[in-house]
Parts: structure tokens; C-alpha cells; sequence
């Protein structure tokens, strides 16, 4: 039998080469010595392949946030209480947060999803309620979830974003909550990467350095128990992942299954695109890094994905903040080649030579 | 006697720093881990003790992209004929432009001045005519422009930010446009930096082999020839600068006068804060670095000035294109400040070490 989750995977294409073509030959008609745009033109090409048409548009951006607890937050691994995931989809319910503000300066909605808050939040028209579970399970002690729950967090991912993407929206920036959720981020990035625990491992929202020890301990004892392994992304999900890393992963399968843009914002959605990319190589072309995180196992995951992240602004507060700054650059991007004239239209002289 | 340029000098006072302690003191309140934002919130706090505000908004900004032409553009050290300036300004009050792109992608006015292109533009109520003359001598052979025009492109440069600021502009970014630019931009960063002229020295708008070693010798030459006194900025500017060098410098030390931030695009705009710095040290802290240019010589140019780049996306095209969006980051840095709720408001708990 073919799952949901199968046939998403399966219907992930390359990117359209003649798209590409298209928007790479008008790039070098447009009033500006060719490559001088840099990123922005590089950014224009490859949303051109994702979304297969030669001038792309992207009005419609939407940040996914999921929330969701993690077992291992017993074991004082993160600077802040477990009840704050909570608290904060509250605040992100009321427009508080950060991803709020950077969403509202860029004109992205931000969609939130509860997919396994370890408490029953009050009803909101605003509140996606798709709980796995009431947080994971220690993964220091045990798998984190079950094989089930794994496909579950990814699949309820896949439809929070089909739906965004029936509704309009054509191009989405990940975004989570979860305290303690960089300790699975960097046992994922440790199975997928192969690297020491400790050079993918820092301080989170701010962990001390008796923290940031427990933290390191708490990760190489996981993964000498579990051992995951990195040849079935499920695998990996399921004994050291988190539900919001899952529902993530989801995000982007679905949305490179739909041709949309996939912003992936820093070190947590960093382990959720691994995930992604372990399930379905081919998603990788359809990811665009936001930013590179201060997170030090950061840069080891943007290298495992071939990934040269948009921004480098220090950030690493998650929720969506940095692909919400990207999500305005790739639109910048897609408006350049479509919106600038050529020399041709402007009467400019071309280059001499 | 003061002129007006020593006059604006003399007006440019240290940041404020009450206003800078309390917006630092706010961030630490917000729901975030403190610092989580980065480079956000250190360019909050600079923009507020730019504008002696604790919760400064940014929400009329302007883009002031100036034209000239450049007699040295005759020797060959440019891709691009040297009608192309005036063609481009042209380009510029039609919006077809990169420039005209990107402002209106930010909702960023561009402002517009002929300050020296060889040509008489059509008459436009778009385009401010401010001609210091029909493009500056060759530098390669005698000096670019009198004293007296480097003085007068500085007047006219902040005549044009000190209308726009009047007007309602509260935050300035800087644009150029003129064919041959970059070889007075390479020459007046070796006159600061005391680096060598090769290593300062670029493809501009994309010279090939030929016109780089043409380009470095031509510089080499003029700098031996004209000996410019780093001390003495209107020296450098009248010997080997430009017209819209001048005035963008002007812009500079007109917007920090009046407590306004100003985002100095890349190379060419970095040559002009160089010029600006070296007149009115105090400028520098007013000044915000949009990118990091691809540009060889820019990075030399940042670190003379001891600025940080908010962006980093392979541009050189100029126009003012790395300042609008830069410009978008630095709005949505003030607006974190400003709207995000802080632990108290929100009922989030704060760290529990």
C-alpha cells in the first residue's frame, strides 16, 4: 500500500530546466551589467525551476510555526521552563512574538499549528490543533516517539501545508517552538552529519555551561542507545526527533511536491530539512536557507544540504523570524527579473566588449 | 568665515546614548532570549542613538541616486559606452531600472539628481538638475574638478538629503549611476587605506583583462601624479573623485546632522564615506553598511570605516540597490523594538538562571 507520505515523495519533480533557461536569458537582457545582482539573480533562477514558470510572482507568503514539547527538557537542557512553549503560541496568538512582527513587516501570514504541546491550549479561531502526543517522550531514556507518531508529525505537516497552498499561498517559510528542541536538532544533525556531538551542539535560548554539558552528555548517551539510523529518516525521527521537527519535514515535502518555495528558516528547521532530504533527495532544490544561525551546528547541516543560506544576521530565535527577512528577499528577487527592463525597452547601450 | 559645509560638520553630535541604553534595556525585555535577534537588535540600538528616540520607526524612506560622468571613463576603464549614465537616468524616472525595483519593493521614494552627466538630460519634474559641470576632467591627466566643485558637489548633496529630510524622510539611503565610477572609488580608497591600488581594484561594471590592467595603471599614475592628502578630504575628492561622490558624501553628513540613519550602498557610495568620514570623523557612527559588495576593494573600505555589512548577497550593481534592502531590515529591526511584546506583557516566563 502506498501512504500519503509515499506518494507526496514520489510526486517531488526536478526543478523545470526550461523555466530556468528562460529566466537566466532574461536576467542577462535586463538594464544591469549581468551577474550584478548576485543572489538575487541566482534566488530568481532556481524559484523559476521550482516554480516552472520563467517569471515567477510570489504574493501570497506564509510562515508555518509549529509548537510542540520534548521529554528531554527534563533533563535541564534548556534555559527556559517547558511551560513557555505555550506561553509563547499564546503570544504568537495575540501578535507578540517576533515572528509576528517580522511577518507583518513583510506581508506574510503566519500560520500556528499546536502538534504536540505538552498542555491543551484555550480554543482559537487562529490555532491549528493537530497533537501527536502531550510532548515527546525523554529521548535520553527512550525513542522520542513512535515509528507511528513519526509518519503522524510528518503527515500533519504535509496537510497544514497543502492547505496553505490551496488557499493561495505560494511560497512558505518554516518556523517552530518547542523549549529544548535544539537537543534533538543536534542529535539529528549528528546522525545525518556523522560529526562529534559537541561541534553540533551550543547553547540554544541560552543555556549555561553546566547546561550546555548535560546537554552534550545527554545527546552522545541517546544516540549510543538508539542508534539511529541515518539511511531511514523515519528511524532517526521517531528515536531522537520532536513532533514540530517532523511536522516541518512535512512542510517541505509537500511544498516541493506543489512546486512552492520552501524557506528554511535556521538550526531546528535546519533539522527538519535533513529529515526532508533523507525521505526525498530531490526536495533539497526546492529548499532555499534563510540564514545562518549562530547555532554552531548550523553551518554543518547548510553543508550537508549543499545549502548557501540568503542572511547572516546573527539571529537565532527560530519561529520563522529569519525566513520571514528571506521570504522578502526571494520576493525582491522574483520581482527584479520580472519587473526591470530590458535594454532593448530602455534604449540602454550594452556592454561594449 | 563658516560655510555651510563646516557649518553641518559642526552640527553632528555623538549618538545619544540614553536613548541607545533604553532601547537596549527594552530588548532584554522582549520574548525572546536575550541577543536572540542578532544583528537586529544591535541596529535597533544604533538607530536609536542616531535618532535620540528609544523606540525610533522608520517609515518614509528615501533612496538619493546620483548621476555623473567621469572624463577618466575615456581611457577605457569601463564595460559600458558612457552614454549609458544618461540612458540609465532616464531608465530611473521611467522605474525600469534595478533600483526603481527594489525601492518600490521596500515602499522606499527614489530621488533622483543630475549632479554631472556630460549630457543635458530632458527636463522631468522627477529628475533635480544640479550640475556641478558636464562630467569631471580626466583624472588621469590633471585633476578631476576644481576645490571649489569638490566643495559645491558636497553643498548639493546635502541640499538634496536636507530637502528630502524636510519633506518627511527619516531614514537615507545612497545610489550612484556613472559610467567609469569605480576607478575614482579604487583611487580614493588607496588614498585612505594606504593599500595597493591592484588590491583596490576591480571589474566595475565588467571590464575585461585589458581594462583591469588599464584600469590599475591609470589610478596608479594619477595618484603619483596628483599626490591627494588623505588629511584633507576635499583634496582627495577634487583630484581623483567624482561628482557624485561628492555629493553623496554630502548626503552622509547632511543625514547625520539631522540625526537621520543613513545606508551607504557599496563601493562607490563606500568611496564617498570615506571622503565623508575623513571631513566629519562623528559621521561613521551614522552610517549603516547595506552589503558587502563582490567589488574587491569594499571590504578594505568597511573595515577603514569599522563597519559591518547587514547583508552579504554578491551585489554590485550600485543605483542604491544593496541600501533598499537594506533599508527593509533595518525598518524591521526598529519595529522588533518597538512592537514586540515584552515577558511581563505577554505572560511569558523570562530565563530560569
Amino acid at each position: 500500500m502506498t501512504t500519503q507520505l509515499e506518494q507526496t515523495i514520489q510526486s517531488i519533480k526536478p526543478l523545470d530546466e526550461n523555466a530556468m533557461q528562460a529566466a537566466r536569458a532574461r536576467q542577462n537582457e535586463l538594464t544591469k551589467p549581468p551577474g550584478s545582482l548576485g543572489r538575487l539573480e541566482v534566488l530568481s533562477i532556481q524559484i523559476a525551476g521550482i516554480t516552472a514558470r520563467p517569471r515567477p510572482t510570489l504574493r501570497r507568503p506564509a510562515i508555518i510555526t509549529l509548537a510542540a514539547d520534548h521529554g528531554v527538557a527534563r533533563q535541564g537542557v534548556s534555559a527556559f521552563p517547558i511551560e513557555v512553549t505555550a506561553q509563547m503560541v499564546l503570544n504568537f496568538l495575540r501578535g507578540g512574538a517576533g515572528i509576528n512582527v517580522l511577518a507583518r513587516h513583510v506581508g506574510a501570514e503566519v500560520i500556528v499549528a499546536d502538534v504536540g504541546v505538552a498542555v491543551d491550549l484555550p480554543a482559537d479561531d487562529d490555532l491549528i490543533v493537530h497533537k501527536i502526543d502531550y510532548g515527546t517522550r525523554d529521548l535520553s531514556t527512550e525513542p522520542a516517539m513512535t515509528r507511528e507518531q513519526a509518519r503522524q508529525s510528518i503527515q500533519v505537516g504535509m496537510a497544514i501545508a497543502q492547505n496553505a497552498i490551496a488557499r493561495g499561498c505560494d511560497i512558505v517559510g518554516t518556523g517552530e517552538m518547542g523549549i529544548g528542541n535544539t537537543t534533538p536538532s543536534s542529535a539529528i544533525a549528528a546522525v545525518f552529519t556523522g560529526r562529534p556531538v559537541r561541534e553540533l551542539t551550543g547553547r540554544g535560548s541560552g543555556v549555561d555551561d553546566a547546561g550546555l554539558t548535560r546537554k552534550i552528555t545527554v545527546i552522545e548517551a541517546a544516540l549510543a542507545r538508539h542508534q539511529p539510523n541515518p539511511a531511514d529518516g523515519l528511524d532517526v525521527l521517531s528515536k531522537v526527533g520532536g513532533f514540530e521537527i517532523g511536522g516541518l519535514a512535512g512542510v517541505m515535502l509537500a511544498a516541493a511536491a506543489a512546486r512552492v518555495p520552501v524557506v528554511v528558516d535556521g538550526f531546528i528547521s535546519g533539522a527538519a530539512a535533513l529529515i526532508a532530504a533523507s525521505l526525498a533527495p530531490a526536495v533539497r532544490d526546492y529548499m532555499i536557507a534563510a540564514h545562518r544561525s549562530v547555532e554552531i551546528g548550523h553551518r554543518a547541516i547548510l553543508d550537508h544540504l549543499g545549502l548557501h543560506p540568503v542572511l547572516d544576521l546573527d539571529l537565532r530565535l527560530g519561529e520563522g523570524t529569519g525566513a520571514a527577512l528571506a521570504i522578502s528577499i526571494c520576493q525582491a528577487a522574483c520581482k527584479v527579473l520580472d519587473e526591470m527592463a530590458t535594454f532593448a525597452e530602455a534604449g540602454v547601450s550594452n556592454k561594449t566588449s
